[in-house]
């Protein structure tokens, strides 16, 4: 998919990435245009970076939009977070970037992250990354995992992964490395990604204490932090509500836990019998991430790996753990969002969110599904895209997709794709429940491109234009079929729509709308009907015996 | 997928056709025993057919299973259908064989069949099949679409494509043939079909009339429908709910009439300036479908086509007019449910099922997904998995499944796969959303092997087993990966479960449960778990520096 292709050019993609101009200098707001057959346009939100525009040089590297911004921030002195600035009144660039994106007033983003129902994911030093806004007031976001494990992958396996997830719509991208590389590959997505980058820094903290749990220490956390501060890490996994006494609520789970990093640190109070350090810390964390604007993810370490787990008692207590540390986050001025699961069954699911928005004063929710099943390993995208649509339309605001490989196996670029698209379908439906503004006209383009026979733009409209357009050429491929009036679903003679065009436009000559008109004189107008050829239908001319007029 | 597979045999599918022996000759209803690695074995509904035993001769023609009971009512005399013997207080061997399946008493099937809101679809002429009950009292069901069009496809393909289907759960089978060979495929589907069999008579009247809508005639309707009932079609799709006054509803759509059968009938209305002969004849349609117990599946011909037309007048109008012809088929003993839409975006699913119910006095709900969405097209299997998970958990009591292909073209034998996988995955959601007894028995199976490490049972229990070890063995393909007790995703290190086994035993060795166990001597528990040799987690081999203990 390039950007650079013409508009109407049979068989490629034809979208391009315009900008909005914001009203301070350097707020340049990408959005997707795609241009329509029929002479308009369909802005669409874009998540794939600069790699997009037509004067892209090439390579993973790119340029340091935000570092004006944030120059300036510093020169100014005092807290840096998006979260102090809002608390000010003050619309940084950010915010009105993220705004113009959202198509929102900035003043609405500055409210929702002063109350802390809004998180702005920005690190000072990550400038590459276009602000985005992660809330329930918002679009629904998609993130999407990649890292490295100790069994395969490579960093520059992971900046193309990152790049690929991008394309598809991926909002931001977490870096879940476990492998050896672990600084040198997150360096590498830093520098070249767009969107947001998360983390989970216990990970790398287990690997400096040598893969063991009870070795681990505040310190050998805390320099990770650091590290990862430094790098530009906007937001971060914090396990800080596995607290001692929960752990013992896992024992009777039927899949106790699943989460890596709730696990780790279990072991960890387990094996030193003392509270939880991320806990015990946790106001020290809050000063380390201020400095940075490092947004809080407070991990969901007690999630339920199963339908049999959800919503009970220790995934409870953390979650009512984590609404205590975003209220201590927030007193630091600190960015907080809270994460979720996981597995829930449909009925669990609205309970949740309610749960979640009332212990947590409204934080903004980031779940990970979840899935509404257990029974499909290898279709687990498609699982939990139900449950993800629907914890997303009760308010979730940012859903940690998952794909086909969940359970099974290290997802590879395919794998990526399919689990951005399921997750961008989800999303996109809680926008259209929600009746978030605007989100419709997507649909409605696509309906309108659908209903008239403009193939091109259905496609170039879709989700995923390149397999749009090739399942459509599997049975018709020749380019006369894209403005052909049927498909091969139904063939030429039962196109639906294409009978539809045909009582429309009679039922419009002849004022049908009128129910006295039809009432009266039907014989007489049935006759002139077929005096004036009895065109109501025009059979397409196919195999088959054809009947003239 | 074999039946013949013996248990245990790596790589091979384990599971094996069992029966259940109702209390009259002939009532051996077939389960799937999927046989565990712990030595139990788990029981799932099965709509495989007798293709999967062991005893199987091979070809596609199946024994007339249900011939005798057929015969019996016969020579007994009066209305042969289940409705009408279950007003009679009668349980039928059908309706017991059905229970056994459901895991419910027989009489509520008899009772929910005697109220309407439930139908048992089986033609007396097509004893082949393996009676299975369709309601919201009972389990969600999944109907596959097959049939050759004009422009591709064949009778040999759609057979195979039928049980290709109904190997991956498909509950019933709609053959939308619209080609040249109509009435031959059909025959070969209902001969080898285990499952009941839909169609749309409409389609193949039309090919008699030459493709031209205003052909048409009750004539050639009627006929064409009295062939399909003596061949053994089970349920037919009927469009008697598109009157003449209600087309012009549809004059401000976004995308008018989507329904095949629907614009027919629309267009042929405005030929004749008449109303549809479907409306006109119902009560003459009954006492045909009423002699062979032909169930009527009323079709929703208005139904939206787009989000946007989503609950609009047109497609609520049509419903009304559904529900008083449910009420007539009623008075002639027919079986009766209700066709659905379509597109609808998530927050009008529960209304639509509400006036449904309402309106049709609570009469089997049957939803084409709906798409939750319009902007995948290439994923709408999962865009309306959305939505079917979400109206079936509502209340409605079969789904038609949505291919990859759906918008684009005539879905091939993959596609057929993945529309079924998606479907029951939405089905299985309602189940256990509606708390229907014994859903979560599956998710609990799969998720207490997945817990164990028991991966072959994980795979076998899953939806697609094959697909589900494929993408295991992708990462880890040695045979003692399956037996590992960590897989590609995480690694020996990190893997969650590996760390929960042992953070469980070690809560329950230390009595951690008392609250005051914990506060007590923890400094000098530390001390005792170190002096042990600190075995909170085993660190398994792997390929970076390793520290002992």
């Amino acid at each position: 998919m390039t950007a650079s292709t013409p508009a109407g050019r049979s068989g490629a993609t034809s979208f391009r990435r315009a900008y909005l101009t914001g009203s301070r200098p350097g707020v340049r707001v990408p959005v997707r245009e795609v241009v329509l057959a029929s002479g308009g346009s369909v802005r669409l939100y874009d998540t794939s970076g600069p790699y997009s525009d037509p004067g892209h040089a090439g390579g993973n590297v790119l340029p340091p939009l935000r570092a004006p911004w944030i120059g300036e921030r510093a020169a100014r002195g005092g807290c840096v977070t998006q979260r102090a600035a809002a608390r000010r009144g003050e619309i940084t660039p950010e915010m009105e970037f993220a705004a113009l994106r959202e198509g929102v007033p900035p003043a609405l983003v500055r409210d929702e992250i002063a109350a802390g129902r809004a998180v702005l994911p920005a690190n000072v030093n990550h400038p590459e990354s276009e602000p985005m806004v992660i809330g329930r007031a918002f679009l629904v976001k998609v993130n999407a995992n990649l890292g490295t494990s100790a069994v395969t992958s490579s960093a520059a396996e992971e900046v193309d992964k990152m790049r690929w997830a991008i394309r598809w719509g991926a909002d931001t991208v977490m870096d879940l490395s476990t492998g050896r590389r672990i600084h040198q590959t997150r360096e590498a997505i830093l520098r070249g990604s767009p969107v947001p980058v998360g983390t989970v820094p216990v990970y790398q903290a287990l690997e400096k204490a040598g893969g063991r749990p009870e070795a681990l220490s505040w310190e050998i956390y805390r320099d990770t932090v650091i590290e990862q501060c430094e790098q530009g890490v906007d937001y971060m996994t914090i396990h800080a509500g596995v607290l001692l006494r929960h752990v013992p609520l896992t024992a009777r789970r039927r899949t106790g836990i699943v989460s890596r990093g709730g696990s780790i640190m279990a072991a960890w109070c387990l094996a030193h019998h003392e509270e939880n350090f991320l806990y015990t810390r946790f106001a020290e964390l809050c000063e380390i991430l201020r400095r940075y604007d490092v947004t809080f993810s407070l991990g969901d370490g007690l999630r339920p790996g199963c339908i049999d787990d959800a919503n009970d008692e220790a995934q409870l207590a953390e979650l009512r753990t984590l609404g205590d540390l975003a209220r201590v986050a927030a007193d630091h001025d600190c960015q907080v969002m809270i994460e979720g699961p996981g597995h829930v069954p449909m009925h669990k699911i609205a309970e949740n969110v309610r749960l979640q928005q009332e212990v947590c004063d409204g934080a903004p929710f980031y779940t990970l599904g979840p899935l509404a099943t257990d029974i499909a390993p290898g279709y687990d995208h498609i699982t939990s895209a139900i449950g993800a649509a629907l914890i997303a339309w009760h308010g979730t605001a940012m859903l940690c997709y998952v794909t086909p490989k969940e359970h099974l196996g290290l997802p590879g670029r395919e794998d990526v794709k399919q689990g951005v698209i399921a997750y961008k379908i989800a999303a996109h439906a809680a926008d259209l429940a929600k009746g978030h503004p605007g989100a419709k006209a997507w649909d409605d383009a696509l309906s309108d491109a659908r209903f008239e026979f403009r193939r091109e733009d259905q496609f170039n409209l879709a989700l995923d234009p390149d397999t749009a357009r090739s399942y459509h050429d599997q049975t018709l491929p020749a380019p006369a079929a894209k403005t052909a009036h049927f498909c091969s679903m139904c063939g030429p003679r039962f196109c639906a729509m294409r009978i539809t065009q045909d009582v429309r436009d009679y039922a419009r000559a002849r004022g049908l709308s009128d129910g006295d008109a039809l009432a009266a004189g039907m014989a007489e107008k049935a006759a002139e009907f077929t005096r004036r050829g009895g065109r109501i239908y025009l059979p397409l001319a196919d195999a088959g015996p054809a009947r003239p007029g």
